[in-house]
């Protein structure tokens, strides 16, 4: 992810998503994005292996990103604060990209195909979160629940951060959206069996 | 869920999962399926509509008492506490059932397919929830950081409840999941930056 840069494959994928965005994503062929961003389709399956792939490329840079802070938080942090640096350092990936985002969020919610990819994305971020708590010495169910909680806390930040007319930064959400979650969970440690 | 009863949907699921697990889910037909079972294709197709439909037919049940349980609880009861009583409900379906579970979450492991559908499931679960949070007057992100955190505990405590040796039951299980995520809440909750 990071700074939007008018390269190649940033070309391409401003080019698809707004050709998924304006005609749909089943409508549009990857003729069609080439053309759009002045290249031709045999630069386009250079970068990207299909129509899809363009919409996950930055899934490994979020993993890695979440995963190394979770890994070099310091000795002694527990399970939930080192997620929730690896929440931040995530969240800290994206500035710029907000109308990108945007459009991206919609063209996947209303494809079950893209929605189902979006799914196993995070499902993977989650096993590898709760991996690397393993690695730090945390036992189970602690990592994955933990790993879990991580990922639905950035998950929840993420589509604050996507709404429209929401003008504050994914950051500022993610940390919003934790503190709601361990305001609730002291109001209910004790209440499990309503 | 329920009861195991040895019903004609029971009986075509029990021997379509002896199948999946035995051949593999690719490799098993509907045939296949109403053979074992003493039935016709016939007959699968009145109660399942393809071979992927008789893994998940439990789940408009699952929801059903996941939610009603949400918003049945008592009037001032918190968000997470809410939804802890839904977890509690949900587990309480699952008592005489852990072999065809144990089964069920190896084919679907096993399957990238049949794992988004599973994960597809969850994420409506999760809609649910959290549409049942606001109709109690939750605000969001409350409503949607406790609706995926309630199903994020049901998912682990799942996971842990089919794991080979594992004796416990879900409800205990998912008790434990909940509780181990409160204990590190209350330990993380100012520590959002770490």
């Amino acid at each position: 992810m990071g700074r939007w840069a008018p390269d190649t494959p940033g070309r391409l994928a401003k080019a698809a998503l707004d050709l998924y965005s304006e005609r749909g994503y089943e409508q549009t062929t990857v003729a069609e994005i080439a053309g759009r961003a002045g290249l031709t389709e045999r630069t386009y399956f250079r970068h990207y292996a299909d129509k899809r792939e363009v919409l996950f490329a930055g899934s490994a840079a979020l993993q890695e990103v979440f995963v190394a802070a979770v890994a070099g938080a310091p000795a002694g942090t527990g399970p939930l604060r080192a997620v929730a640096a690896g929440v931040d350092a995530a969240a800290g990936m994206f500035t710029d990209r907000r109308d990108f985002a945007r459009k991206r969020h919609e063209v996947i919610t209303a494809n079950a195909d893209l929605l189902e990819r979006e799914l196993i994305k995070l499902a993977t971020l989650s096993a590898a979160l709760s991996a690397a708590l393993r690695e730090r010495g945390v036992p189970d169910p602690a990592a994955a629940v933990a790993a879990e909680t991580g990922v639905a806390v950035f998950k929840v930040g993420f589509e604050r951060w996507v709404a429209p007319e929401e003008i504050r930064g994914l950051p500022e959400l993610v940390y919003d959206t934790l503190e709601t979650l361990t305001g609730m969970a002291a109001e209910g440690a004790e209440g499990a069996r309503a």
